[in-house]
């Protein structure tokens, strides 16, 4: 049970923290803390949160359970911001894509990584952003990764991952430089692809979207990100994300060989493989989604 | 009305055909020909056909529709099979991803192209495969793009155009090499991105499929898709596909690069451009569906 939430961001992914920490009735007071005054305001007419300040070290006092939702590129001023205020007893977490650069912000911010500090990262989010795009259920059936340091409190660990699990949540835990890796491959790449095939298409003929047909439509979603988010996971992750667009970058180049020489048979092969990967992917995932967990297109 | 429909290949797309015909009323009998004699077996256990034949011409005798909706490469073979049993009042239509290899076929299998053959290209499907996995709402409120060549009967493209209208589709007519320019971009080159995507992800960290989220899900949702029909596209639309793979590996290099070198103003410029082009495509292609149609997400 968390006694004062602090939400350092009230949009998609903290408001929809609030609302299934409510849901589950895991939390008594919710107070939040932006740039954005307007945005606050709106939280609390949505009843996400119970109170709110613009000072983010005046929001933090008193909170048990501090979780920062904003841009990676605000992390280490949103450190400094919300020091004077942190309670003796506050965990610290945050939901950013990218791990390692928490610790990097927390290093400039407080001179060195906090043992209250248990960095998380929940994959989930939808294209849109806004305290009115959040829900309750965003986060069920979902995978939380935490990726706390060495020095870290078991105790503030446990904290952390007990709420992701009363907000619906499954958790993990590894390394954050094995984290920015795989979430590299798995999101931060296909981000990235349906960005340039949507910017590639628009360049195209004029009016080429008119024909898209579902495949297009289910890639390019994701290309509705927010732009800002995205840049600065680029800018967090640079080598493991140079790395992927580079391994893809050769892959295209090989398939546009296959293509140009007409090697029906390297083209089957290849598409084979990743059928197979595919399907067995499916499988996998059907397996593991409970019924009704939305585990599987909620996103 | 159709008195008598032959469908050559009945899988998805063809049987979700007659099914959407029978719906309409708009046919009377439908004969299936393939190659695999459990398939039509099948579709006649379904009810999506009333009689088969192993025998191409055999099937296509008396009919006055005949659609092929077998994998490109073999288009020409089944010209050639159906030639004898073409009825002097039939129309040829085909279902085909790539339009200029109906004419490269016909020329093959004809020796010259027919005034009775009008190629079209229905933009729908699934990843399924299979005469089961057909139904008859495959093609509401879906574009079918005829391309008729310059020679073509204009009976005959009114009675091909008239089909896919009470299959509950909007027809559109263009040149065939546009047509193969325009799908490269928007169709076949998506689903190669997300063959090459999962085969990349395969290749990776072990169970890094297990922390992929809704995006890298609905991204490589086509990866699933028949690699057989695909191997063909890519040899048939061999220029168009290659040079968009191209277009697209040179973009993904310049994006490389920009990680790289942290330029964070230049990947925000290329994301928000994306998130423009991609929130007017979708807010156009809302504009343009009819309510229940369908045409946002069946395919």
């Amino acid at each position: 049970m968390i006694e004062r939430l602090c939400i350092v961001g009230v949009g998609l992914i903290g408001g929809s923290l609030a609302r299934a920490l409510r849901r589950a009735g895991a939390v008594g007071e919710v107070v939040g803390t932006s740039r954005r005054e307007e945005h606050l305001r709106r939280a609390l007419e949505l009843g996400v949160v119970d109170g709110w300040s613009l000072d983010a070290s005046e929001a933090a006092r008193g909170a048990d359970m501090v979780v920062v939702c904003t841009p990676m590129g605000a992390m280490e001023q949103v450190f400094r911001a919300l020091r004077p205020g942190l309670d003796a007893r506050a965990a610290l977490t945050d939901a950013g894509s990218v791990k390692q650069t928490v610790f990097r912000a927390a290093r400039a911010a407080f001179g060195r990584v906090p043992a209250f500090l248990v960095p998380a990262h929940p994959i989930a989010g939808t294209e849109h952003s806004g305290v009115d795009a959040s829900f309750e259920s965003l986060y069920d059936g979902r995978r939380v990764i935490l990726t706390p340091g060495d020095a870290a409190d078991p105790g503030a660990v446990e904290r952390v991952d007990a709420m992701w699990r009363a907000a619906g949540a499954e958790t993990d835990r590894m390394d954050a430089a094995r984290h920015d890796e795989i979430l590299a491959s798995v999101s931060h790449l296909p981000h990235l692809l349906a960005y340039v095939l949507v910017d590639l298409v628009a360049a195209g003929p004029g009016d080429a979207f008119r024909y898209a047909a579902g495949g297009f439509r289910d890639f390019s979603r994701i290309a509705s990100s927010d732009p800002v988010m995205w840049r600065d996971i680029c800018l967090e992750n640079r080598e493991a994300i140079a790395a992927r667009l580079e391994a893809f970058g050769a892959r295209i180049g090989d398939l546009a060989e296959m293509v140009r020489r007409g090697d029906g048979g390297a083209l089957f092969d290849r598409f084979a493989r990743a059928k197979s990967a595919r399907d067995a992917y499916l499988d996998d995932s059907r397996r593991r989604a409970s019924p009704g967990a939305g585990a599987d297109g909620s996103e």
